[in-house]
């Protein structure tokens, strides 16, 4: 059994790692740590895990947590996997990072992403970053090298974004810089913190754009588009929240180049992702919605060509929690521990 | 392997089953039967099952749909199952119904509980109802004979009212016509077909109560309240709608008997529930609500004196598709097939 | 025209008063005060009232929030409309007074309230209290003097529940200390305050009881119950909250008293509620929900009788941000300052 | 007064400008006309109106609804306002029409509107075309005339679209075939007939696309900006229904022109918007989102530039029922009758 060690438990994407791991055959949850709210079980602090997960909630300093296990997940901000996967990985652990801590590849484009959202640009492991892959595995599982040791998962609205654009990029069937993402997050996106913008009566019935001035995620979409395009990509992103829990709709829109049909376009989508089980295709017709991926590790693809306009529409849908965070963190971990890339992940979710 | 037969699958109460029956470890799925919305795969009814479960559905005329199976849910409105049960029956099947058709023991019983509701009161295979069994394992598991082959399932309102309540009536706890039900619904619990008031917009922000002159689901809180207790049951319950999809909250109140105080009411629940590993307790000051049992078998109960007025409150929350439906069902068929009774059943559910 | 100060305007209190004020004939709003969010236009704060109400938000100390004004609306928490009241009384000033501050008579009741729920037992302004109203006008119009110049508007549970609980207790109808308060609450009622458990995705689909050990408001539902009925009155309260912004479903159970039909309850209510515009009556048929009583100051009653169980069932309905809160508020401006009753009040909401 | 008749009572639209008809200080309902649910009162149908607007609802053959009126609204599907609006005009009324039927200006465009829906291309009352006038006065105020008796009032999303991108097109900012409008709406733009599709737990936490292949709604939106560009304009356009009960959120997006930037477009929307009180400009920090126009008439409007990719960006709020519906249909009536524009609109809604 692969012991594993979370760090962050106590938010969003902690508890959804937790649920995972302990439906999961081959892993055994070892130690639970998080920066508030500690010192309780954690079927106390999130009740449905009550008689199913009641290891203690560690504080990171606390002795027993500092436990080698054989996979740490960080799902934790920004900046805090930096400064702990060293040493994480100097105890043997494999790594796998749910910030934009380990989702790039050198010093000077970590400056850049951090620059760009007002964080500090310089990276406290920089010798790392040589090693770490962008933990997408629809895009670049042939990345991941055998004896890989960390990884950074994707941004929630990049996965869909890179997952419904790829295709059209790697097959040259839109103009490179005619993408515009637009994205429609559930509010558990912002994670378990309160605050004012996200307290309930202030989200019912309510819909909106937000952080129009930039998102942390665009640079991670425009990297992967641009190394799929092998040419720089620019993209017009819009950030928006509408008052779901779970879930990530996204229409992704590019100009066709001359030419371009709706016959090649399903073609260069059916190919790429011709062995990505947790991509589902469909047409225009398709009756199908974010309810549909939700608690999955998922994401549907809607295809369609505009004709009238000679555009491209994608619709990508994904549970931000799952194929968004938790369930990708998974299949990373089967990834590089050299398990099933499916197993523990290959379920239908309910309904409704 | 167990073969099943899923007639109505079309229905929540169908897809629920169908979803369970997925994951569980003994047993298969061989045929799905409903009345509308057949000739297309399971997975493009409901499209998060693409690929989970491609079977097409059959109409119940279908030669295919007649196939023998060990077990046959009928996820099916009342007085359809008792049309059909006998022939599965004689087939060699053991049947789960969960209508209301086999969920009293007397054509007698039938007939009141018929007469009630506005059913044609006279039931029509009388002969299954001395075998049937009331299929409420935490309440009456001993009433299973070892070879049941016909269970009536419960109706969702009265799973958690009889689990809330059986403790208090079986300890003598409370006066015994005292009982008041105030109880609050998801709207999936008026199941999948479209109608004015469970109509989106009619629904949004709108809270209220339904059927006061009487709700299906009381008849057989009474019967097993009054069983417990050892003399006639009488209460009164109030269905009320609150716009969420899945669970139901019941708030449950009688009056003590002289003398009892929480300490004595904690003890009984605890013995009651002892052996019910989906039945879990809280005291008053827990943070608990339906969302916590959602898409489990789990009934979580806060069970509180009011010491003020000397009244016992006890609050029940169940997913009305899981343990007020299709993960009852399954229990049901554990118990009836002689496996373990948690199997396919002991996960946590998501949050949030 | 009545020139009117709102003090906690940045509150749902705040903000709903200053809504109703914008589209009432005979009253004008002149200075804004709040304790947080200062310096910034109404309208900027409430993007809704761009445009409508641009006036500064001032803090407590600045000398325009000290501008005298013919009514002063303290939208604040319990403790700060006693401490500010005698200075605005003193200026000449009508108060109405959103906490629990000026719903007692005595300084005696003050302190039970205050240490029943945790506050400082000592009233700052106890010789006030003799002059003060409980401001529920269905209750207790008459109770309001001519000169009345201080209000103690009622807690948003209370209004529910005494407007449908009175008419019973008034006629005898039921057994004194029989009676049971099962509310369920939007959230917004709540407040403005970000909180773990008002979270966004920690309320979605999520239905559960709180403050069990007691809540505010049962105190002034027993004492008002308690005068109508001539004698003391103990009621068992539960407080729920579900998902929704707007609204508190109360559902109100009784024993009848030997020998009360019917008949005798709708002639009661009817007696009772004849003069009173905001109260609707309505029979167990009726298909009425919160979503028919949002935003307006009408409170909804469905008077029924479960003759099985000889028990009084109503179920009241208001918006709590309305009838229980704001709009309840205007009603007794427009009592205290001469003006017809229904002035700026006698509109139907939006549907849907 | 005016004496108002409104054929189509029953749905949402009905009964939006019911409400607003209410409050308008010299109009007066006279008659109510609907296909279903006819001989009933109006507050008995919809029981927020309960005491309000109980007059009865009418059979369109009953000789009581043949009773001249000084204006018909037409709150009905497509083709029923060009059967009935003849005999109306006949009688002396003024007419304003919901549906496609008047919103175009020749049998010829009609043909191309209803061919491309699936709807009968003839059109009943092609005489009318040439005096009908397309009903949205921020885009067309001066095609009013002066005695302007038919109106076609726009498309839901159309008033959103044209709004938000008739200031660029009309100051040239943008690329005229690179418009695309991404809009997301709540469920009550579907209207109040049940379906499968808008049945509330097949909507709760599903948000999906639809209609792909085509919108009634973007030939409207593509001739108004081609009129105002003066040359064909194309948009892609794609709806998506979320679970709320009101608002559409557009977000519209375009290729600057060459040297366009920031100023120059901030400036082209407030002077093309500055005689248009209900539209409302924002810059990209703001945080506005459709709780903010929700039962107004506002638009309001966030105008952005997305220097990186050198597109402007528009996000347009409104009430689908409101500005998209009733509310831009009462602004029709105040406008051919000489009415002033705002009367009985100018009202700031209620927040949370």
């Amino acid at each position: 059994m692969i012991k594993v060690k979370v760090v962050g438990c106590g938010g969003y994407g902690g508890v959804g790692i937790v649920e995972l791991l302990l439906r999961h055959p081959e892993a055994e949850i070892q130690t639970l740590v998080a920066a508030t709210e500690t010192g309780r079980p954690m079927g106390e602090l999130y009740p449905h895990l009550d008689g199913f997960c009641d290891l203690p909630v560690l504080t990171p300093d606390d002795p027993a947590a500092q436990v080698p296990a054989d996979v740490v997940f960080f799902a934790t901000p920004d900046r805090v996997g930096m400064a702990q996967a060293p040493a994480e990985l100097a105890r043997g652990a494999r790594v796998i990072d749910y910030s934009g801590d380990f989702r790039f590849d050198s010093a000077e484009t970590y400056a850049e992403y951090a620059g760009r959202i007002g964080l500090a640009t310089e990276h406290l492991a920089p010798e790392l970053l040589g090693e770490s892959v962008y933990g997408l595995p629809e895009l670049n599982r042939s990345a991941y090298r055998d004896d890989q040791r960390l990884v950074g998962n994707p941004g929630c609205f990049a996965v869909g974004c890179i997952l419904g654009l790829a295709p059209a990029m790697a097959a040259g069937l839109v103009e490179r810089n005619s993408v515009i993402c637009d994205c429609k997050t559930g509010v558990s996106g912002a994670g378990k913190k309160p605050s004012a913008i996200h307290h309930y009566p202030a989200r019912y019935e309510n819909m909106q754009a937000y952080r129009l001035s930039g998102h942390q995620h665009v640079m991670e979409i425009e990297r992967a588009l641009g190394q799929v395009a092998g040419e720089e990509v620019r993209v017009t992103f819009t950030a928006q929240v509408v008052p779901v829990c779970r879930g990530i709709l996204s229409t992704l829109y590019g100009t066709l180049r001359e030419g371009v049909g709706p016959a090649q376009v399903r073609e260069a989508y059916e190919e790429y992702h011709r062995g990505n089980h947790f991509v589902r295709l469909y047409g225009r017709d398709a009756a199908v919605g974010t309810a549909h991926v939700r608690g999955t590790n998922f994401c549907n693809l809607v295809v369609d060509v505009d004709e009238r306009t000679e555009r491209l529409r994608v619709v990508a849908h994904i549970d931000n929690l799952m194929k968004g965070q938790a369930s990708n963190a998974l299949q990373n971990m089967n990834l590089i521990c050299g398990l099933p890339e499916r197993m523990g992940l290959d379920q239908p979710g309910a309904y409704p």
